[in-house]
């Protein structure tokens, strides 16, 4: 049986086809938003005469926030983008508490805040909200993962095309601007 | 006669004062905004048996966005914070074009978008429109400077405190939150 082209498949990491994306709602109006630099602890840098700085040793530093945010009608957009190989279930030390942490902060001043989870050959949009009951549940000694189909039943799944790649605002608009609008479960 | 202690004789610099106040709005829950990381392209890491990823080689590169967004009040904020030690005018070449096409663009998505400008011992609030207006002058073949008088004029000083160090979130909150809220000249 011949199975639907998966986003794991098509070589492309899940980071390029959210930056396509994101280039597509600037572009076209949509939406402003932007992946943050990799942030990086800079130790030595050379300045060499009539030449660009050169950066001699630098370390990676643990990013304190998500690596997405920016802004859709007005509203501040943040996201973090996750992927797994794994069959079974998404495991939450994909996670750091710095980054929990950030978004907890970012809902109590009323933003937009979700994770995209690549998993399971599917793109999933998971509101921070639930993922919050699942970090919470890990933090009380419970189990350290998402399981496929708790997944699939608190995440509304995205499906791909060619522009914008993942549409991810198409779901906030469900989600947030529609006069229908309301949250899964 | 003695002068008010300015910001620029304080011996620290306009990024620090920053950092300090968006940390004080940060743990007293008031905003969350944090200065995104310096974009650096990485060319050669290492990775040493047993000890942490070293970068060995890289560049600085131009932001192609501002140097501070996050959230407040569920609103989306973006601003840029620079510097001058010139006493009569403050360089638009401050600015690159990238910049100032990010903030048309957060504009047009109904951001709260403006710079922090550091210059006649003073910090100033300048609204985005307003600096937009300065910069399509020089576009035209104008100036390539806001005077000072002009500066004066268009943006909001800003008082310098203890904590937080330069309480912009109460210029925000005056002109987009209040009731009688509107915009300087
Ligand atoms: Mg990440
Ligand atoms: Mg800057």
């Amino acid at each position: 049986q011949k199975r639907a082209p998966s986003y794991s498949n098509r070589g492309m990491t899940l980071e390029d086809d959210l930056n396509e994306t994101n280039k597509y709602y600037l572009t076209n109006q949509i939406a402003v938003i932007h992946k943050k630099p990799t942030p990086v602890q800079i130790v030595n840098v050379h300045y060499p005469k009539r030449s660009a700085a050169v950066i001699k040793e630098a370390y990676f530093k643990q990013s304190s926030t998500t690596d997405y945010n920016g802004i859709y009608k007005g509203r501040y957009i943040d996201f973090e983008a996750k992927e797994t190989k794994n069959k079974t279930s998404f495991p939450l030390q994909n996670f750091h508490d710095h980054q929990i942490e950030h978004m907890k902060q970012v809902k109590a001043q009323d933003g937009i805040c979700f994770v995209i989870i690549s998993a399971f050959d599917q793109v999933y949009f998971l509101e921070a909200d639930k993922l919050f009951y699942f970090w919470d549940r890990k933090e009380k000694n419970g189990r350290k993962s998402i399981r496929k189909d708790e997944l699939e039943e608190t995440a509304y799944p995205i499906s791909l095309g060619y522009a914008p790649r993942i549409d991810y605002i198409s779901i906030i608009e469900q989600l947030y601007f529609s006069p229908s609008s309301g949250a899964k479960g």
